[in-house]
């Protein structure tokens, strides 16, 4: 997906929530789980419940693979159901070395149709550049994440004063425009954002950890969005997991998608963005 | 498996050979071209022919997931086909919050049947923590990678004076004991192998790089060996395509992997390792 198209669908929906589809068939509704596929059947109606709220939606990849190659097709089979409109986010936090970096653009772009996927900046550039070879086709590099762990490496100082992650940042700016490349950051540090920003201005930010993991909608907005809105916030658990076990829990997801989308389009208008 | 049990497999074979199974439809022989499961027909291929060779064996997941649930399953297949005896890596580099660290355990250690998994640092402890847990299995951890990107962030110098391996290296230390936690040192960094061994005296190292990227078996194995011998040297393509598209291809493999075993004993007799 192109970056104006992108743009445009969320001034559309009014919205720039992700959702994320972290399917673990024990937290699914009892009467999903005798379904021949009960991951896909979920998906389904998470994504039937939720498609004109949101602008993208992130699986990750661990709940899939958990299942071995039958988590696996089911994921391809939910690409089936996401309409080619939406953003899609392997969230997969790859990173490997030149040749099989491809190999993962390959599985990833081709063989799944992702239109991104998470990266792990660790092994450097040649981990990276590969999946910019693939036209229209995104990678969202860790910089700063949302959990406890984000403070043993990534915010570590280095000795030109920067922490890791600023410096993770400033690099990889060189090595894809902001037409290909955005950056994790995580909701749990809003008090960073405003900083972060200025060391991306015009890269696309997604950002997990709001709702389970504490963080907050109103903080990460107003000093994360830029002209082009440039924010994805993810919400996982919080909506997918809404309706827990009662019977219409299709309408607790959208619910809980609504009130974020809401939200969103409050923050949207407020500032003139739509 | 325990690391008493590794090291006893290595000194019955006289080898600290891996074999990485990074298996690419269009590299492998014409003739296993036409089977219903080439990946899987090639994989035995291979492993009949180094099984007594090596200790190790070490798919990239990267290979089997550009083929999507197929290529999974393939991978599956495979894992049937080790014998018990020989230690499994799922060279997967993954690293995600602790909820989904788990999960990516669980895909490893129990639906797959790995025994240990390669871990990206860059997220952090609780990324690392939730591998650790599993009895008997290993955490592989990305430290210093064989790749020409390895210079970008790896090798940054931190405030405190360290290098951001070094500071991985000695952090991950108080996570976990030798007896679950190896470290990734690429081979094309024979020169910092000595410094690096004093780091982490009685960890395993992987060493990739070996081979088709160019690194030196003699140069690690006199900085890098330790008392338990401490060492897994991985080789991939130099193996598995040696034989390229002759009818004899086995005997190609065995022999690329019998050239490496021959070597490696001749260095533990030396040593009195063995």
């Amino acid at each position: 997906m192109k970056r104006s198209d992108l743009v445009q669908a969320i001034k559309s929906k009014k919205s720039f929530l992700c959702v994320g589809l972290d399917t673990d068939i024990d937290k699914i509704p009892t009467i999903l789980k005798k379904d021949t596929n009960p991951i896909l059947s979920f998906n389904k109606a998470v994504i039937e419940a939720t498609q004109d709220l949101c602008v993208a939606y992130k699986p990750n990849l661990a709940f899939y693979e958990s299942y071995g190659s039958k988590g696996l097709h089911a994921l391809e089979e939910t690409m089936n159901h996401i309409p080619q409109n939406i953003f899609t986010i392997a969230d997969a936090k790859r990173g490997d070395i030149g040749n099989t970096a491809e190999k993962y653009a390959q599985a990833y772009f081709q063989q799944m149709g992702f239109d991104s996927v998470t990266v792990a900046p660790y092994m450097g550039s040649d981990s990276i550049l590969p999946f910019t070879k693939h036209e229209n086709k995104w990678v969202i590099l860790l910089a700063l994440t949302s959990n406890k762990g984000s403070q043993d490496f990534q915010m570590l100082k280095l000795e030109s004063g920067d922490m890791l992650f600023e410096e993770v940042m400033q690099a990889s700016k060189n090595w894809a425009s902001p037409d290909q490349l955005m950056f994790v950051v995580g909701a749990t540090h809003p008090e960073k954002i405003g900083a972060i920003r200025k060391i991306a201005p015009d890269n696309f930010f997604l950002v997990p950890g709001v709702g389970a993991q504490g963080g907050d909608l109103e903080g990460i907005a107003s000093y994360g969005l830029n002209k082009d809105i440039g924010l994805l916030i993810n919400s996982s658990r919080g909506i997918i997991y809404a309706g827990s076990d009662k019977p219409n829990f299709q309408d607790h997801i959208r619910s809980a998608a609504l009130e974020l989308q809401s939200k969103m389009e409050e923050i949207l208008i407020k500032r003139g963005l739509v």
